[in-house]
Parts: C-alpha cells; structure tokens; sequence
C-alpha cells in the first residue's frame, strides 16, 4: 500500500467513527431516555478518544510527507491530503489535558447558564463564563500558534476553516452601515400596510408532520436515505446516505415547525448530495458551517418564503389543516412570513434583523477574546450594541446577552458563519435562476429539481475541494459580495406589492 | 497504574465500543432507512475491528500475567480476569482471515437461504451451507484447540460459556425420553375439554402498545432506563441503563406481540439488573444465553403465562380492547395460553412441544459438526427426527431444515440454549417461590416486586461472577435438574383444572 493509500484508510476509519457519533448524538436528542445519559456520555468520549488517537498518530506526518514526495496524485487526492492536515493540525494543537479541562468548564457554565438565564441573573453565571473565557483563550493561543493566525481566527477557522476576521469585517462592517436605515425603511412600508392575517388552527401534530414530509420530498428529500423526526432543538444530524432531521411542533402554530423543516432540509439535501466517490474522506466533507448554512437558508429564506413557492404550498397548507379564508391566500401568507419587527432575540428575529443579531454578537466576543472586553462589562456593551445596530434595547439579561447558549457552551468563533451564510445563500440563488430560468416557476410549480441541479453540480458535489472563497467565486463567478444580500432584502421588502399572480419575470421579488 | 488497573481501562473501552454497536443494531432494526445500510455495515464493521484490535493485542497477556502474578485482588476482580482471558482466547483463537471468510460465506448463504425458504428449495441452499459448514468447521478446530474441548463444545461455548455437550446429552436425553409420552397424553388431555375461545377484535396497534406498556411496567421495565419499539423480529438491546426492546404487532391477534413484550421484557430486567459496580468490565456481562434466556422464559412462561397472573391480566387486557364475554375469563386465557399442538415450525410451538425442536437442532448440528452428518442428508435426518421426537413429519423443507435461520447464518452451537434455558427458567421459579411464598400471590394481584427481588440477588446481581452451573446451584441449591422441569410441565399440563379462583397454596399449576 502506497503512504496515500494508507493515509485514505486511517481516515476512513475516521470517519466510519465519527459518523457512529453522528447517531448517537441523534438517538441522545431524538430516542434516549433520560436514564441513558451517563453511559452514552462514556460511549461519546470513548469515540473521541479514539478519534483524536487517529489524529494525533505520530505516523501520520511521516504518511502525509510520503504521500505528497510520491506525487501522481489528481487534484481531489492533493485536496485531501491538505485537508488531512487541517484536521491534523486543529487535533494537536491543544493538549489534551485542556481539552479535557474546558470540557469540564463548558459543562459546568452551561449548568448554572440554565438556572441564570430565566431568572435574568447574569451575576450568577459571570465567574463560570470567565473560567470558559479564559480557557478559550488559552485553546485560542495554541491554535494561533499552530496555524499562524490571531486568536479569534483559530477560533474562528474550527466551524469556518480559511475564514478570518479581517473578510468578515470587510462585510459585516458594510452591513452594519446598511442595516439599521434599511430596518427603518422596511419598518415604515410594512406599518403602512394592512397586516397580515395569522390562519387559525387546530392545527393536529400528525398533520403538521404529514404536511412537512410532504413539503421535504417536493424539495428532494430522500426518505430512503433518511427520517424526520422530534427533538428540541431543530438539527440536521447522521451521514450522508442516512440523514436525520428533526424540527418541533407547537399546536397553535404551524409555521415554526414547519419552516424549521424545510430550513433542515435545506442542510439534508448538502449531506445527501456530498460526492460518493469520496465518502468517507476528508475531501468529501462538508465545507464549513457558512457554507452549510447558506444550503439551509437557501432553501429556507431565498425558496420557501417567496411568493413564488408560497402560491404552490399555500394550498397544500389549507388543506392539510381544513384552512379557509383570505389568511390561507399565497399573498397573505408571504406577508406573514416576510414581517419584520425589531425583535429581541436572535431566534425569533426575522431575516432582516437577523444579522444586526449576528454581528453584534461577532463584535462582543471577537473583543473578549482579544482581550479588549471583560465578561464584567459584556451586559452594558450588549446594551449599546443592541441601540446602535436595532434601535432597541432589551430590559434585562435574560433578553440580553444571557439569550444565546454559545459562550457559556464554549462555541467561541461560530456566530458569524449565520450571517455569511445568508449573504451566501442570496448570492448563490441570484447564480442560480440567472444559470436556469427554469428555477424560480419550477418552485412555483412544486418542481425543486432545476434548482437541486444546480446546487448539486455548483455546491453539494464539490464538498471540500476548494476553500470557501474559492467555492463561492467558482459557484457565482465573483467573491461574496454584500451587494447581492442587500439587493435581496431590498427587493423582496422594499419592491412595490405583487400582483397575486406574479409573472415569472418577477424573479426580483421572489 | 497496576496492571490491573490498566486492563480494567482496556476493558472499559471494549465494552463502550460493544454498547455502541448494539446502538446502532437496535438502530438499523427499528430506525434506519434501507438507504443507510451500506454506511451502517462500514461503521459497524469498523468497531467490530476496533473491538478485535483490543482483544488481540500482544500486551494484552503481559498485563493479565502481571495482574495475576501481583495478587491482592478480589474475588469479583479474580473472576474478572478469568473473563477477560476467556473473551481473549475466543478473540485470538481463529485467523482474522478465516473469520472474514465466514462473514461473507454466511451473508453469501443468508441471500440464499431467504429465496429458498419460500420456495421450499433446499437444494438451492445447499451448496451455500456447505460452503458455511466447512468454514464453520474450520473455525471450531481452531477453537478446539485453543479451548481444548471438541469441535461442537467450542462453537457452543461461543453462546454458552463453558457449557458442554455431555452435559446437554444427560439433560436431553433425559427429556427425549419423556417428551413424546407426555406430549400424547396432554393432547389427549385437551382433546378431552371444550376449546378455549379467541377473543375477538378488532385489536388497534396503539391500543396493544398501551397495554404491552402498562405490563412492562408491571412487570417492572423502567422507562426512563429504556424504550419499546417495533422491529421485524423482537428482541432485546441497548444497554444496561438504555435497554431497547422490540415487538411486532398483528392487526388480528394481540397475544403474539404482548408474549413477545413479556418475554423480552424479562431479558430486559435481566440486562438491568446487572451490577453498576462491575459495568463496563467483562465479570459484569450476563452470564451467556441459557442464563439469559431463562430469564426471558421465566418471565414469559414461567410467571405471564400462569394461571395467578392470568387473574390479574385478564381484566386489562378485556379493558384495553373493550371485550366483553367468555374469552377475556382468565380461565379461559390460560387454557389457551397452554394449548399444545404437534406445531411443526419452531417458532410457533408451544411450551410442551418446543423441546423436541430444540432437541432435534441440537443433535443434528452436532452430527454435520462432527462429520457423521453430511449437508446432504439433513432433509431426511429432519423428517426422521420429527416423526421420533414430535410425532409429526413436515410435508416440505420450507416447514421443514429451511424454517430457520441459524444455520444458514453461521450460528452452530446456539440452538441448545433455548432449552437450556426454558429448564433453568423452571428451575429458578421453583426456588424463587419456595424461598418467597409471596410471589405468586404477588404475581396475582400484579405485584412483581417479590419476584424482581429474588431474581435480582440471586440472578442478576451476580454477573459473570460464577460459571452457569455454579450460578445455578447456588441461586437453587442444586445442579440443573430436568426433573424440576418435567414437574413443571406436568403440574400444568396434566393437573386437573382450578377452580376460576384457585387459593394461593395451588402453586404447582402456576
């Protein structure tokens, strides 16, 4: 066996383990009864363990130097390997006693976070979110010093690998300049119009499900390759030939969990879609949470909340609740979904106020890490971030920096991947129905496959061949662009009103 | 770290591998997409050579010698190692080759053998069993030689740990005697009463699930340390603190699947009932299949199946279906909870004539082992087994050497334990309700609290601490004694009939 070759088992191995953790962490949130959480949490650390042994052999630098002295190798093989090493170098960067150390911290905030936040007590949670800080710093130091970048992008580069601050602030600090006049515009428009009317239920889980499943296979979703299911809190989880979805449902609404469903789908339809010819590789994986969420929202945000959809499932909606009246209407139904308020909390907030969200919360702990913000001072920079980026301030913690589980969990580095994720989404969509005019009336006419297509053959199938800029450019023809996003929001909540039967010229609204 | 210390890591490791690939088979039988069977073989052939790997490691001697030389340890650490050199020989004993061989020879032959079945063509099979046979062989020398025992005794002592088959011979020959007698004159017994009536449905999954839940419960299944779910053929999973059992439903017959609930539900009490102190590590395992087995059939047969606890479920189960009549009498339950017929499939035999089944497998698996049996001559080796052991000749193969899947599927040696186990079982009750007068009337009104005592001290607190005759003799103070179980069979079968509502002291026809 060639060094490459060897390298291609030890990482299938890999694999095969993580994915064994895949399901296991689906059947904690979705099946286990509660009485199975220490054993299962024994049996996690054990593939951990075994995992971060794969990565931390000693061999495999000497296999990794062998394989690329061999040569003969095609670009997908070369990208491997350089992947290979990515996985390598953020596996031993940190000692393992500090891993296990922050482990144990992350455990513990997140325990007295639960009791603190509903009772709005940041004092109670600020030493247990300063020991996580400080440990965070120090994984931060060690990851900066291997890969040879400042603290935040180590952090930064374990959900987003290549990405690094100075790109986000290029586009954030665009948005944020952006954002809170537009908010302003779009608050104005909509308070001008009549509001739209909420469709009154019953609306009975088993039609709910019935009605989201349905939903899943006009996107694509494959139920040979994969289930929907409950837990409490929507993800995506299992392997690309077994993906493992799951939303909530609320009686007196369906439309959060259904479009939790859709947006889930949206993440399914990228695993489902990673090349089989690369299973089970580094190469073959996903590339990165930006990424990952620019699928869900794509098909959430820039397919399942336009008008055009919405004229093909406001129908199959009424009737899987027995619905009439003018709230069942495809154009009340889009008003409803495209509503904008200045909400408080992050997973509440519509997609307008959404990134304000992102981008304060990017700000705060990019400025923790750095050391230029003390977790002491977090409360009242919250406060002014949320007046200048909002233009609202939240009365108390538990709507203020105590809403998020992120930092008290130790997912330093992650809040930015949402926001990079939309503006990916509309650039990629905006790619997409100028490459196939067939895209948006496909949608309208419950036809998912032009766009699937397009994303298999621009996104899905390339996996982690190239870094996510490159991705993007090769995708869309031009790095990410703020330009696009905001052309987006602009059209689909400044444009003037439909007709209710739009033309399919109407892209620019959709 | 002492050696000791240093195994018991080892160990702890194995068994979180292990209780993850039970995970993902209870996975692949209730939960899995067919689409995901080709990734779910990959990962669960990784932990199989992750488990080997652990096993067969050189140091792993070294560490046990160490251990033993060091001395100071325990009676449960002593027979703790005493298991860990057992799991390692069967581990070390057969060429990582040869087992790969059998794999694929065995999925090979079970493709086979599952068009067969119903076509009744054994002659199709046949080469493809052969094929198993001879590695099946090949992996018993090696055994045999390393277990110093026979060829049969070392593929039973795969399933049967230290079990023996002159041992099985005086336990079997024993019965055969007697069965064939005994099962003409209960036959003739019954043919002599009223039939028992069928209650009559309908009978709605959801309400046989309630029901089947409410038992367990009974019977003292711990929800929040376990699940019930549906899988083509029951059975019992998990692990000690998750245990996952199955059960399939029929539209037109509750009884199959509340049987299979309450039989697997005492494998599940069983697994439950292993010591917390000695989890993770070889001596804490259950004791092999007759021990495991026993408890099934003690809790299915022995106890469920008894007049006394027939008073107690006959009104829920008359509740759960809305029924009204004769045929929801627990007298009458119980007469048709005991009805025999000479059943030519094993699956679908009763208690009385189950044995001869079993007894014929046995024997015939033995013979092909040895060599006095070719693959050839099974068909007419069956057909003449039945007409001595059942009275009764299968018309064709399909009812006939087709029926199971055992064979086909490589498992030579395990068919002894069912029998074994039903013996034990009746041995257990015996005891258990000499050594507590309050089982059965606690059985009556419900209570199986006396029962789950006894059983845990005696049973299942005890492991792998002792080998199964040990086991035995000490939970009942005396080697297995096929007298207890005729005694058993008879006081049912041939007992003159209770009264509806039979005194407590009527024990023997329980």
């Amino acid at each position: 066996m060639t060094a490459y070759q060897q390298l291609e088992g030890r990482f299938r191995r890999l694999s095969n383990l993580e994915e064994t953790a895949n399901f296991l962490h689906w059947d904690t949130a979705t099946m286990m009864p509660e009485g199975g959480a220490e054993s299962r949490a024994e049996q996690l650390a054990t593939l951990r363990v075994l995992c971060h042994e794969i990565l931390s052999d000693p061999a495999l630098d000497d296999l990794l130097d062998g394989a690329e002295r061999a040569g003969g190798l095609g670009a997908w093989q070369r990208a491997n390997l350089r992947e290979m090493r990515r996985l390598r170098a953020h596996a031993t960067a940190v000692d393992g006693r500090l891993v296990e150390e922050l482990s144990r911290a992350t455990s513990a905030c997140e325990m007295v976070w639960r009791e603190a936040r509903p009772k709005s007590d940041f004092a109670a949670v600020r030493p247990a979110l300063e020991k996580v800080l400080g440990l965070v710093r120090r994984v931060a130091e060690s990851k900066a010093a291997a890969l040879g970048c400042s603290l935040y992008d180590a952090l930064l580069d374990q959900y987003e690998p290549g990405g690094r601050s100075a790109e986000i602030d290029r586009l954030f600090d665009d948005l944020a300049r952006f954002m809170p006049g537009f908010l302003e515009r779009v608050l104005e428009r909509q308070a001008g119009l009549p509001a739209p009317l909420e469709p009154h239920g019953p609306f009975p889980i088993t039609r709910q499900r019935d009605l989201a499943e349905r939903m899943m296979k006009v996107i694509g979703f494959e139920f040979h390759h994969g289930r929907l299911d409950v837990s409490l809190h929507p993800f995506c989880g299992g392997t690309p030939d077994d993906v493992r979805i799951t939303t909530r449902y609320s009686d007196s609404d369906f439309t959060k969990g259904l479009m939790g469903v859709l947006h889930e789908t949206g993440h399914a339809l990228y695993d489902r879609g990673l090349p089989v010819e690369w299973r089970g590789q580094p190469v073959g994986r996903d590339r990165g949470m930006s990424v990952h969420e620019s699928q869900s929202l794509l098909i959430e945000m820039q397919a399942c909340r336009s008008r055009a959809f919405l004229e093909f499932a406001a129908p199959l909606m009424r009737e899987a609740f027995g619905g009439d009246g003018p709230a069942w209407e495809p154009d009340n139904l889009y008003r409803l979904y495209t509503r904008v308020t200045r909400s408080m909390i992050r997973v509440d907030a519509d997609e307008v106020s959404y990134p304000a969200h992102v981008i304060l919360r990017y700000r705060l702990e990019r400025a923790m890490i750095q050391g230029d913000l003390k977790v002491a001072d977090l409360p009242g920079a919250w406060h002014d971030g949320m007046k200048k980026l909002l233009g609202v301030v939240p009365p108390d913690d538990r709507r203020g920096c105590l809403q998020d589980i992120h930092w008290y969990d130790g997912a330093w580095g992650y809040f930015p991947t949402y926001t990079l994720g939309a503006m990916t989404a509309a650039q990629l969509f905006d790619a997409a129905r100028r490459a196939d005019p067939d895209i948006v009336p496909g949608m309208r006419r419950g036809d998912f496959g032009p766009l699937r297509n397009w994303l298999r053959a621009q996104v899905h199938s390339r996996a982690s061949l190239l870094g996510t800029a490159e991705l993007v450019t090769a995708a869309t023809g031009r790095p990410l662009d703020p330009q696009i996003y905001k052309r987006h929001l602009e059209a689909r909540y400044l444009a003037p009103a439909e007709a209710p039967r739009a033309s399919t010229a109407a892209v620019g609204a959709a």
